[in-house]
């Protein structure tokens, strides 16, 4: 594990080590100290004999033990011969603090690549530069100067120091959770994204892990690993930098290729990540899933204490797909037992006052309404944890049973608890014991919400794990040898696309339902084809240097009889030399008219983060106009080429409209997975275009298809 | 002013006065005293002498003296007659606490419309019933029992009393701000929303209405009192029970109508609400709005120490359709000045760890970017307030002159200021400085984004306010002679719709571009007509008892020609005779074939809520699978008919796709105008529906009309 003695280092040398107590070098010695940091501590500073009763090394080399990690807290420029003093001394990893490097530019960019350099030449792993610093919560590492951060199972990983410090006084103020290590990733210029995922993934001490992410640049490895990763812990993710404002703020700040593409919500969802995107839910969520029981069923009940927090959480949990089921008739005859005749007991639950006097009436309710099996985990909303506070103290310590039994209650039904408390930040002790049973306290009934909510999604990922496939190509795998040479022969001539019939033929190896073409090189010839083909037909000019045949005047539609054909395939020959008089010309393709009926697109390019990925939509105006159009990164499995067709807007035409009787989804269902299954056998395809596809409602046909090759392979 | 003496009591009546510390009307009377209610308190209960010190009398009549206001704390069944008696005494109001009304069922409501009646009778005024009750915090007529609710200049108008609680517990925590007055409107039965509404507007003690609605009674009264009230003062609302399970806990809780329609959200946009979806923006939003100048250039600069606040904040506010745009070159020049050359300056401003020492130089950077013409208001994201907790005590002190100097700025340059501050919670003493000048602080950078957002859309409605139309009615000021007279003809022959020769003659005269149709009554006619028409023509049955032609095979197209005619006009006749056998027939509408183009739909109804609505959509496809229309209540000025049509999804097409010319928006502008001003003249007018429009690049068609007409005028 080779991040294993950098995070869980040792030794640690503070190069730049300080007497100066508002520098770096010497806040980071003091909070070592401090903070009781298990292993030993290297100041290193030419200039100085002693830093806070250590001995001072001038450089890391003159270290007689074995050093693990470097804390480098001086200037930029300084960083490259520093490393290569660590990586001569045999230093595992160095933290690198500056920023002036990518993130300012050219010369930055310049100086990081030497860096860069020098750290592979002797095989020192960097974390940052441009980094906050990082901390192992267990043997009390703390390289980042923040004190007294609470400890506990959640690894926090981010792109912002201050969002970090953000979530961690968060963390001490609104819960009773903690960190097992905080990682500043800064430039990611060395260790990436998706090898933290891998180490927090194997750390027995982390339940899950939390991201704050601008930019990163190995998408599809850090997809492949979460999606690993994810199997055993969540992950949640706050991705920032989608405005032109933000992009350009991520740019100057940790010079990430800021922006990802549209695919990045769905891919990182399909890689069971939690995707957050208001700052406000993402380390609850965090919190939520690293403690308690996810929910199988996407269901939820609802107990409160009049009608408003209520109301609104039934809205909310709407919004996010939750169900909120009507409970049974028993459960909802044994909670008209115990509350007055004006609550409401069909989910909302609305004690109506009931517990004005008694609050253990909650945890009755939550013993009845948890044993609902429509009813996956419990949200209660109001004044738990305040009554003591709202109308008589002595109610305080009925609740403060309520909570112990509601704690157990969670244990024993394996359903989670989430409370919302208008008292939260009040934290009384019935709060604090909800908490210590892992219950959730929330001031925020809109984050108390998204919370179950992720649970709910957590759940339900789970359930249909099985379906999803992951993000790794087999590349080559089903190719066939008369697929390889159509590129081959492509390649061999000098072309980086396939030609028409070339790209129909490669479909049609595969097995898709392409319009029947052939070439034909003389009028004579294609006359037979047209008349072996018996309906209208069009002809279409074949060249090399020809790739938009209708911009060419190189397409002739609804021909039929020997005289149209002849005529049709010598204007299309003349078109072709007119629009460039140096085109080849392979010869003219004769395919039958398609029948009209809806017409669809599917595409695939190569993402910069993600590599590749599949777009369908329906034709014209819907993609045109409305970018009605859904992605997803391939490989696909059948599963999600079923999700991809129902997700656009514009999906209940495919299920016939007006009358019509619906489309044949499978078709195109098949389309799609025969797409991902060509891209991951033959690498060299960079994007294929399949536009338009006639679908019918039975079976559906490729009428057009354009397939480029990569420049690279 | 009607509500005068009942909100602004200074003497009351509790009835259902009780010695028992857990009774609300023990409750009610010891905060009264505790709170120092300025006014006169009288007990009432016929089974008690004194209560609290206070004599009690037997009810309310037996009070000498006059009386303001009775509180009545009894269970419902009591409540007429108690009201009645109120009534002979000559009390102005009550507030009914008790549930079991009109929210829970038949009997509950008969038991409301009985004590309605007899409240009208002397009249009395009624708020709830099914209320937490109503405070005046100006004399301290705290009717609530919720002690020590901090004062202020923010009205609280809420159908949930525990919302009220979770606003004022916010209150009292996260800010400086407070409160003139509470209301809880429980379930509407006398006093209205608009009636508080009014009487808050005049109120000159309250900045700022906030308000939590379940639903509504009245509407449009509601809209009509809004648009004259958020001139003077912001109204800050949100809106629950949208969900299925939200509307059954509504309904459950206040009994009410819940669920507003589509246009709920426009109109209260229109009558220059802010309307708020997550309840943690509600009061920062008040808060905000009641103290802070508004940004009229709907553009803010965002001013962070480190990148991911400011990277997400750039996210927020460009979602919010606010600019973040780049600083004046002068202003980067100025700031470079004074921060470290890794500082960023373009906007958002990042000073980089600039302030780790030095935190003024916040309030430095403020001066330059509010002395931006381009700059709005600013946002400050991240550590304020804290650096004298995260590095050094005495950064503190700097950071108070800081806040003195940014709180007199607010002032002089007349923009806002918006802190969030991880460290909100602590309320340092910088923090607690800021608030003082009215600058919030917020722990949540969501929330701050928001909060910073409708000070942007208070600026741009106010800006935009003479353009708006209000919601009042001119009925019949503008309808002629010849409209009266088509929609008496067709009362007079019993008819509830128009045919369809009589909508577009309606239609015509008041400027509308429809279809040449005149009405034949034999095929002779027919013929006659056609051959003037010139063009093909279609063929429409027109019958009182056929409503929908093309169902009883009564349209025939593209006909031409003596035959062709006299063929069509036979069947049309037949089939409509086959269809209902008892039609009557008033004869056959003959029509040029209008020339295909783009179809568009215009409609309007009554909503149940709001009174009549308008309706604009791309016909096909667009209205009946996208659902893709827009809606607003009517009246509406040609800007908001503008609007409608930018609106929609689909609104490209209207400018022309595929190389099309644009099509004639003006023409369509006119028309939707056009249809407001008919439902306006003719009250009569329930539904119309405009549909197909056929809109050309230049002019329009309306080709099928329908009105339908009220049954009760």
């Amino acid at each position: 594990m080779s991040l294993d003695r950098v995070l869980n280092a040792t030794s640690v040398a503070i190069v730049g080590a300080s007497r100066n107590e508002t520098k770096r070098g010497y806040q980071a010695i003091k909070t070592l100290l401090e903070q009781g940091f298990e292993g030993k501590i290297y100041p290193v500073n030419p200039k100085e004999n002693r830093v806070l009763g250590f001995r001072c090394y001038p450089k890391v080399s003159d270290i007689e033990e074995p050093v693990d990690l470097a804390l480098i807290t001086t200037p930029a420029r300084t960083v490259p011969s520093i490393i290569e003093d660590c990586g001569k001394k045999g230093v595992k990893g160095a933290v690198i603090i500056a920023g002036g490097f990518r993130e300012l530019g050219a010369e930055g960019k310049k100086l990081e690549q030497e860096m860069l350099e020098v750290a592979k030449k002797y095989n020192v792993r960097l974390i940052g530069p441009n980094t906050s610093g990082m901390m192992n919560l267990k043997n009390n590492l703390n390289l980042v100067g923040i004190p007294d951060v609470p400890k506990g199972d959640i690894a926090l990983v981010s792109q912002s120091g201050n969002m970090a410090l953000s979530l961690i006084t968060e963390a001490s103020v609104k819960s009773q959770k903690g960190f097992s290590y905080y990682v500043g990733v800064g430039n990611e210029a060395d260790i990436k994204f998706h090898e933290y995922l891998e180490f927090f993934g194997n750390d027995p001490d982390t339940k899950a892990i939390l991201m704050y992410v601008e930019g990163m640049s190995e998408g599809r490895q850090f997809l492949q690993q979460a999606y690993r990763t994810t199997l055993q812990k969540p992950i949640i993710l706050l991705k920032s930098g989608r405005s032109a404002a933000g992009k350009a703020s991520a740019g100057s700040h940790t010079g990430s290729l800021a922006g990802m593409s549209e695919v990045a919500h769905s891919a990182f969802e399909r890689a069971g990540i939690i995707v957050i995107d208001n700052p406000d839910e993402l380390f609850p969520a965090a919190e939520c899933l690293s403690s308690l029981p996810s929910i199988r069923t996407n269901s939820v009940g609802i107990l409160a204490d009049g009608g408003g927090h209520a109301t609104i959480a039934a809205d909310i949990l709407t919004d996010l797909g939750i169900k909120i089921p009507k409970l049974s008739n028993k459960t909802q005859a044994k909670l008209k037992e115990i509350l007055p005749f004006t609550a409401s007991v069909r989910n909302p639950v609305d004690v109506a006052g009931g517990a004005d006097a008694d609050p253990s009436i909650f945890a009755e309710c939550a013993k009845i309404m948890l044993k609902d099996a429509d009813i996956g985990g419990l949200l209660i909303v109001g004044l738990f944890g305040g009554y003591g506070i709202r109308f008589a103290k002595s109610l305080s310590l009925i609740e403060e049973d309520a909570a112990h039994r509601m704690g157990k209650m969670v244990r024993k039904r394996n359903k989670p608890i989430v409370v919302h408390s208008l008292y939260a930040s009040r934290n009384t002790h019935p709060i604090e014991l909800l908490r210590y049973y892992n219950i959730p306290v929330y001031d925020s009934l809109h984050v108390a919400c998204k919370s179950i909510g992720v649970l709910a999604q957590r759940g339900s990922y789970m359930n249909e794990y099985h379906a999803k496939v992951n993000f790794v190509f087999n590349w080559g795998a089903k190719a066939k040898p008369g697929g390889r040479k159509i590129i081959e022969t492509a390649r061999k001539e000098g072309r980086n696309f396939l030609l028409e019939h070339e790209a129909k033929a490669l479909l049609k190896l595969h097995g898709a339902p392409v319009t029947n073409d052939r070439l034909a090189t003389t009028p004579e010839q294609a006359v037979k084809f047209a008349e072996e083909i018996g309906t209208d037909v069009v002809l279409k000019i074949v060249s090399p240097q020809i790739l938009h045949k209708s911009d060419a005047g190189g397409v002739k539609m609804g021909l039929r009889g020997k005289e149209q054909v002849v005529k049709g395939f010598e204007e299309v020959i003349q078109n072709a030399k007119r629009y460039n008089p140096k085109a080849e010309i392979s010869g003219v393709l004769v395919s039958p008219m398609a029948e009209q009926d809806l017409e669809v697109i599917i595409g695939t390019k190569i993402d910069d983060q993600f590599g590749p990925v599949i777009m369908f939509g329906i034709g014209g105006i819907m993609v045109e106009v409305l970018k009605d159009v859904s992605f997803r990164v391939l490989p696909i499995s059948s599963a999600s080429a079923r999700k991809m067709m129902q997700e656009i807007r514009s999906a209940p035409i495919l299920d016939g409209v007006r009358g019509n009787p619906p489309y044949d989804k499978k078709a195109l269902r098949k389309l799609l997975v025969m797409c991902s299954e060509l891209v991951e056998s033959y690498p060299e395809i960079r994007e294929m275009d399949l536009n338009p596809i006639i679908v019918y409602h039975q079976g559906a046909k490729v009428v057009d298809a354009r397939v480029l090759l990569r420049d690279d392979c």
